[in-house]
């Protein structure tokens, strides 16, 4: 009764831990809760797989399908773009699941303005400090690009408001247990469930 | 970092299970919840505590505390008036706790029309068959009563609409694990924490 699978679009800075935090989620709850694979049009890097880090498309055709609209969402990052495809989010609601983006902000913002639907949750670093901490922990990134990346963070926060929750990265199990409760206050929520409520009273 | 106290407003049809579920709430979390007491204009009944049950301050005086706006909310059911008295939730407040109100769709509609802050929450009974068995072997009313109290479902159910989220209490630990959810999902909520996130920019 009142179950519908929700669209879960987890953003926020890198290094606010938002990729760790999805693969918990997944790993969790393998039944119930899906991730959906992004694609890019850049190249394989060492270390990642075709069809599970990404879907590896190309730029050529990448750009072909912004232009066919078979998109829910894109964005360019560094010279590169990133986008989730319609496609792939329907197949993963016809699991019956509940279904995990973790995009950047330009592309969960599209989502916001498309669809009321979806619940935006912000990943927080505990600090900014932490952050610049994490990132140059990570050594995935050349200094410079790590400074690239802390500017932007200063530039996204103002779009915080349009998200529905924050949640603070500062352990994560913590992280993990808070979006939990979120998907199932989510589930609990009024706004979806007029019809059950009217096949309530008619049992009256 | 995020922390805000909540006022929970906990209602539904009798029989539903309201009182169980806001005992259990309390028991499990005694340093961070607290359960607001009701005042009634009614008599004490065998079994019932003063300063525990209610606080029983006899028409007149509620008449009067009406009258000096001196109510959060009020009802009158079947001919008694129950209500929660602001000096009440001020002083749960200043404990730093969550304050729950256990209180009739009445009362919970005037704290709506009042507060967009407050979290409303609508205990239905797994159904309506359900609901009528409860009641009767609960044995504290007369089957008019019993009746009486049915014929109120039906009316108040119209109501939901304007509460923000369902729980149906088919196991007593699944509903207050999911108020549990809520609560913890509420404090993620974006609207409060604009102050704090202007702190963070400020630590970049």
């Amino acid at each position: 009764m009142f179950e519908r699978n929700l669209l879960l679009v987890i953003s926020g800075p890198s290094g606010a831990g938002k990729g760790t935090i999805c693969k918990a989620l997944v790993d969790k709850h393998p039944e119930s809760m899906q991730c959906s694979l992004s694609a890019t049009s850049r190249e394989v890097r060492p270390g990642e797989i075709p069809d599970k880090t990404y879907y590896y498309i190309g730029k050529e055709k990448f750009l072909s399908k912004i232009e066919k609209d078979q998109f829910l969402e894109y964005a360019e990052v560094y010279g590169n773009y990133y986008g989730t495809l319609k496609d792939e989010v329907q197949r993963l609601f016809s699991l019956k699941a509940d279904v995990i983006l973790e995009i950047e902000m330009q592309g969960a913002l599209q989502i916001r303005e498309k669809s009321k639907e979806a619940i935006l949750i912000f990943i927080m670093p505990p600090s900014f400090k932490e952050l610049r901490a994490r990132l140059l922990r990570r050594k995935r990134d050349c200094e410079e690009d790590i400074q690239n990346r802390l500017d932007k963070v200063a530039s996204e926060l103002k779009y915080i408001k349009d998200y529905d929750y924050i949640v603070v990265n500062d352990k994560l199990e913590d992280a993990v247990s808070k979006i939990e409760s979120i998907i199932v206050a989510e589930k609990c929520r009024m706004d979806e469930k007029t019809l059950d409520i009217e096949t309530f009273i008619k049992d009256i």
